[in-house]
């Protein structure tokens, strides 16, 4: 029996940066048919039992701060990375100023040096939190109202900002309303954005390591409205590779000695990242997993460094030095040369489609069956990637929805 | 309440090799407490609550062809690799020379040109089948009583021989017995030893990639007797990375496009392996794992080249070739720079004390929980090292003995 | 006082293929200004005092046996490897298409089996030697009267045949000459290519390791008629790393014990040189460089594995095991990302215009000052990339032509 | 005709550090012809022509501020390399034992906090400036005395300082001695040290980065006195492959984007770079060679990480990143895995030989033919390795002494 197509809005809150551009222009590209579905788990044999949305389902909106268009900024990836075949961006030309035409103004309230660097003046909302909020809860009213979605979903893929220090007001939705309507000096606008999502969206998703966009107090408000959320901080290249490693060296009682993670990218994340305030929110995640895997903790190290001319084409050194029977010591070594958006975009693409599944199966609040997608899921024990990707699979498997 | 501490007798096919002795060298000087435990899974934190055979209780004898000491073998593996810590091998030097007085002549049947050219005329008994296989149990016999053991278990650690061609005897207990008496012409000594330790042993371990050892015929007597058998191929480098790996690319629907994997070593088990006819046994183990795991072939190759200098120091490198979202191309490359034995070793003393285990709870013939450690192993489904590992932490958990 | 712009007749020889093509496509980008002249000696500080030919005096035209236009060669390349910047293929369409109506059939006399499939009917003339001669002489004076040219230059950039066998015919002019009468068995085209461009050019390249091309015969006739030549084999990616790397070893006297080279790459060369009689040519050329540069022979390998999904983009590593001080072994080992056609095209460029300089200052024969650019230079004694470039240097600033 | 054996006195500045212990140890292998003399250039074909001091004329003796015997730290030097072959420390222990016996209290005077931490009180000589230069002139009197030597060099091989601000005293002999005489504050130790040097010794040898032991005032006294002497920083690891590959970019024009450098290695070495005051003056030394030899400043980046379970096993990890024709863009990545000492130990061999052949010559001053073993060269213009090679070639072939 044939069900109607439904509307499936995805609000991107850097709507117009390397990794929503690619999302944007590569669902597209799906929709029409120009590029193989390859790096989709959902399109792959562990997705095979489910009926997922279709890529035409997507309809694309959201918020940024600089001032170039989203085709420019597709034009810039291309050049960049060669990511998109041949005249495959001219076929969605349209597509994209479509989308172009429902990115809105974002905000840069104490978001760190780095960010409000890259804002453009005419791109940038100032507005003291309490009217942030309002704005924002009506730009997500107005897309689903406008786009007659049938779901909302929002996913914060904006750049990394620096770690956040405690505060009151991120502990409880009460605290957390309480300080937007007095106007605090500390808030943030990922905070504000997550509050929002939260009184207005069906999901969240929190692709950065931004903790402020999924803070105790807007879980508090997801949870009390049912909505889906998930974070933080997308898992894509060098700390795949480390999660999928790490287990081999517990299994076989390696000791590791060491592990020293070198991270080279350019592009604007690797502009963001080069502040060292913004930085450190990065290298944490990536660092912890490592003694939460192993159980004790190696001497490591994991470095960022800017290099302009690689743009988005990461290449990360990883050396791993660890001690076998008799203490004898030997070494693993891996470079890994992957593009940073090419593999974060699909694993949104999945997770949307999963939180719909998700929100058909009744579910509400955190999705640790996602965890095998971040580098610090919410709420999910597990830090391998073989046991989280198990944990996904037991979840598909539990409801066969075709 | 005190327990007696029981006799547990190794007996090793190659004992005089480089695996072996480092086996045997560690072994003895972990009972001594002059090395650290790491590199067995037995002794960390998934092994923490089992009552494992202690180091002391081993005593080891074996088959061997070679002509030179087990005390020149472990000063030979120490000037290759360094991994006896200073001083520890002159502390083992009786130790050595008790289990070199319990080492017998081995023999050499249609084991392939390589073997052949390592075999020194002292160390060979040049029998027929049916003569060979009296030997061999009379071997096995005389240790059991002369060492009072307790338990008897089997180890191969000879060389790899070159693949084996299907033959009738390979195929049952009946056809097996039925050539030996027959003296047939095609005979391995590797399929007599394997039958003398089915008849003799009370575990079977098969650490080479020879599965003359290990024939269904074998596996039949061993059923039978309700010995306890696994093998084949020990799982201790480039293979074990691989199989740790791969399972990430199938999680995230990143399609492999090549898997280039060189093997560069030097040493005995790299002269054998320079042989084109023995080379086919071990490549065929390592490049099969991939397509399972993936659930499709990629273009792959499996190189071994012989190094002399690096003696048994392996160094390998891969180089995989992955297509992720809109088909776009990356890569990853891995050095692995690990010594052989000392990888392998630990593994061997592992399964020896899970095979204790094993026979406590009254189990017998094949044991797939020890899957992960080996490359092809046997009446195992899963390829992909955390399913295996996994598998083997069920078992563990199954019956606690402590 | 200005000059008329000369034209410069560049003859290819396996004028569709990858290299062909990025050269004529990337010599009209460099004649627009539509891409950087990096990469090209001639280009950069040690080009700086010599007034070379300009981009634009370019002509060119050539043989080939397959049966894709150039247009569609250039597609394939750009498809494969990313290297021509955006639009700048469509911009140079008419100037391509000039280009292929300058291509006329080849041939595949004796150029072995990998080369013959590449071969399509309609691309191919079935002549016999002398006939053959005939036409390529023919193919050459009309090319030079048709475009009015100033300078013919034959560059052979077609695929790896396998290695020649010694044959009289090689030795002596009048043996080639006579056998090509005599329309002899054995006669390769390439040798007869050579011959005719000996005959017609004014001077000879020969980018591939076919010796046929440039034997001592062929040598005599361009001796004779004071035809400048230079040959074999482009150095352009691992063998330049490796021609740069190893006097280092030698300066320090650190032995090298080892240096294993492995080469991947897709693509028509990966293909031709998959096949072990073509394989073979190149393999040499590649090996032979080390034992020559270092005083002694290492054990050392090259292999060459077709890699299809790689392309163009050649990967290659090399491990070096070396013993220093006190005979301790350390290792280095690098790995090689480089697009070979990217790599090859700016050597040619460079060595057409040294070449005309060449003649300009009245040299003929053979040019050992280019040999820096090839993996076995004709009459050069040194193998090291340092004392070729020198020698280059020297020859540069011998002759200030501006 | 017979010549009686000369007694050459080598004065180390740090004589019971790793380097130190290699360098000593090893020359008493060598003189007792327990280990080849592979890593020392004299004893390989470019120092075949000259007649070398025999390794069996050096007698050694020096400074040092730890309290561990020379025989200790060559233990540890043997635990954690490898590097001396089985039993040839055991053989070699009396001449440690003597060499111990001429070594005295060091300095440690504005030497930085990480060298500071290094001193034990009972190693340590606590002088003001004028009483020091009296003091350390002193020990090499007694020294050149007591050995009866015929030539003393004194080489620095202590551990790295932070850099060395300029002031008055640096500048000339008169202002340094005015300094030292007038004690004042911001002298170094490694000042006087050179100071003592340049007023006692035949030749001097600078393989630290520290600046102060050779400032202008020094080579003015050493210039002054007849004195040979040379540094900076010795050229051992990441550099040399360095030096030796950037020219290969500029003989090809191919444009140099980034050069990442990291570096990592545990020791005393790591240990004192670990302090970013001292790491300062090392890195300067291991970045700037790179403008230097390709003419251009390329984004580049050298780090130096401790990584404590590594020891003196340096591994480095290079990444390279340009542009080739058409500006397409490519990569080569090495990784380096050297035992630091092992590689230090011989050039400073090779030095001092050359040194006594330069004296003999009757040279004075500094000595750039040695520029090739340092990476920051006194009066070198050259950077590239192989031009310095050759200028060292050119004076090995000036005089020839056999």
């Amino acid at each position: 029996m044939a069900r109607k197509q439904p509307r499936i809005g995805v609000w991107l809150i850097g709507a117009r940066g390397g990794l929503a551009t690619t999302l944007v222009a590569g669902t597209r590209m799906l929709a029409h048919g120009l590029v193989p579905a390859t790096g989709l788990l959902t399109e792959g044999p562990s997705g095979r039992s489910v009926a997922w949305a279709p890529f035409s389902s997507f309809v694309f909106g959201g918020h940024d701060i600089r001032g170039c268009s989203l085709h420019a900024s597709a034009a810039a990836v291309a050049a960049a990375t060669h990511c998109f075949p041949q005249d495959s961006l001219a076929a969605i030309r349209r597509d994209l100023d479509a989308v172009e035409s429902r990115i809105v103004k974002g905000a840069v309230l104490n978001c760190g040096p780095a960010i409000r660097r890259l804002a453009e003046k005419k791109s940038v909302r100032n507005l003291l939190p309490r009217a942030m909020l309002g704005q924002f809860r009506k730009d997500l009213r107005q897309f689903r109202e406008r786009e007659s979605l049938d779901q909302l979903i929002v996913v914060n893929v904006a750049s990394t900002e620096p770690p956040l220090r405690p505060a009151a007001h991120h502990r409880s939705m009460d605290a957390l309303l309480g300080a937007v309507r007095k106007n605090t000096d500390r808030l943030r606008s990922s905070e504000i954005y997550g509050a929002a999502a939260a009184l207005e969206a069906d999901a969240i998703l929190n692709f950065t390591p931004n903790e402020a966009f999924l803070t105790q107090g807007v879980r508090e408000i997801a949870n009390l409205r049912g909505v889906l959320y998930m974070g933080n901080d997308g898992k894509t290249g060098e700390t795949l590779v480390k999660s999928a490693l790490a287990p081999m060296f517990r299994y076989r009682n390696l000791q590791v000695l060491s592990w020293m993670g070198y991270n080279l990218l350019g592009d604007r994340d690797g502009e963001v990242l080069r502040d060292p305030a913004h930085k450190a929110a990065k290298v944490r995640n990536k660092d912890g997993i490592l003694g939460r895997i192993l159980g004790y903790t190696p001497d490591s190290l994991v470095r960022i460094d800017y290099v302009p001319s690689l743009e988005d084409n990461k290449t990360a050194w990883d050396f791993v030095h660890f001690a076998g029977f008799l203490g004898h010591r030997m070494s693993l070594q891996f470079t890994w040369a992957g593009t940073d958006s090419v593999l974060a975009a699909p694993l949104i693409l999945d997770m949307i489609r999963m939180a719909l599944v998700a929100k058909e199966r009744g579910e509400s609040g955190a999705m640790p069956q996602l965890g095998v997608f971040f580098k610090a899921p919410l709420d999910v024990a597990e830090d391998d990637l073989h046991s989280q990707f198990h944990r996904l699979e037991r979840w598909l498997a539990a409801g066969q929805t075709r």
